[in-house]
């Protein structure tokens, strides 16, 4: 067992190492980069299409799709005329530092100042994998229920933003959205909370002007 | 990296073996196990509460909660009058079939005729990991979209049944129901399916059948 463990905390650090090159490769480039993470369905590629074409008039920006399987969610954001790289995991639960890089090697970054990368849908492992991006993203949805930050806390602590979408659906559902803020807060009192329907658009406001500001922060820090 | 892959198909083996004297185990004392899968809110802890009243009148019930933090549900289930053991895997994204040995020895197994594990919520991760119950579920929600069976295809393969659960939100979702059984059964012809609404209780009582009939087969095939 504490061999297991010393591998996968090798495993960890050299991840972590491969991280920080992207970071500095994406800071070179002028790249700010979002690392999208969250339950499979929670509305991770809907949340992409209700804003890309906003966020397109003024950035020119790449997808990163991570799946098990499929090039669905790659077909999806094709369509908005977004350059997209689907990247199938087979098997793996998660996306690491490795498979951006290679990622990023695809595009062209002197034409890219925007990279949203989605990660495969997991609320567990892809919290564990810095992948270099500048700001993490969980987005969770309130039919999952009010419980996931308090039964998930991993990615909540790592997060900058916490997108909780289909607002649409909560005359239907038995949910306390003050829950879901407070325990949240609790995990992670930096947390940017942004409620939304990417189905009706309500928030879908808030959402791009906290990425905007977030783009802005990100290249002061470079 | 090849160093890496054989140690965890050395933990995958060390875990098979496990998983194999759990069952032995199980069959000894004549318990039938069921395993429950799916991703974080999908619903299992409410079918386990909207079917467990009913198998009681019959059966002597123990359940296993498996979570990343809280006890949450598995005081849902203590609510009941049902014996329950948490397990709390810190931040491990699966159960293993160790954590399953060591709950087995919780329980009186004299006193159990039906096991339920609830696993970590997560479509990925614990479809690899074989904890030796006789029959693997998944619970999957209408509002995670139609597209899960393809996109999360490893979990489907090694199931034995499906519950589609949250019915009632159909009328207010883009859901293809024929989408979700089609790809199914495409990846696992044997796959069962049973579509339930948890909160009107409609499908339950075919959700219970098939526990019911699934029961009686594992006990024949000791």
């Amino acid at each position: 067992m504490e061999r297991e463990i010393k591998v996968l905390e090798n495993i960890g650090k050299a991840n972590d190492l491969i991280a920080e090159e992207n970071r500095k490769l994406l800071d070179e480039y002028g790249v700010s980069a979002f690392n999208l993470m969250g339950s499979p369905g929670s509305g991770k590629t809907s949340l992409l299409e209700a804003s890309l074409a906003d966020l397109g008039k003024n950035h020119r920006i790449a997808v990163v799709e991570g799946d098990l399987a499929t090039s669905y969610d790659a077909e999806r954001i094709e369509r908005l005329g977004i350059d997209v790289l689907q990247i199938n995991t087979g098997g793996m639960c998660h996306l690491e530092a490795a498979s951006i890089s290679k990622a990023l090697n695809h595009f062209d970054l002197n034409e890219v100042d925007l990279l949203f990368v989605e990660n495969v849908g997991n609320l567990v492992c892809p919290a564990f994998f810095n992948i270099g991006a500048h700001r993490n993203v969980i987005v969770i949805s309130a039919p999952e229920g009010d419980d996931k930050p308090v039964k998930y806390p991993v990615m909540f602590m790592n997060a900058d933003a916490l997108v909780v979408n289909k607002l649409d659906l909560i005359p239907y559902l038995d949910v306390n959205l003050d829950r879901i803020r407070q325990d949240a807060l609790k995990i992670n009192n930096k947390l940017n909370i942004i409620e939304v329907s990417c189905k009706t658009r309500e928030g879908i406001e808030s959402w791009i002007g906290w990425l905007k500001s977030q783009i802005e922060e990100s290249k002061r820090s470079e």
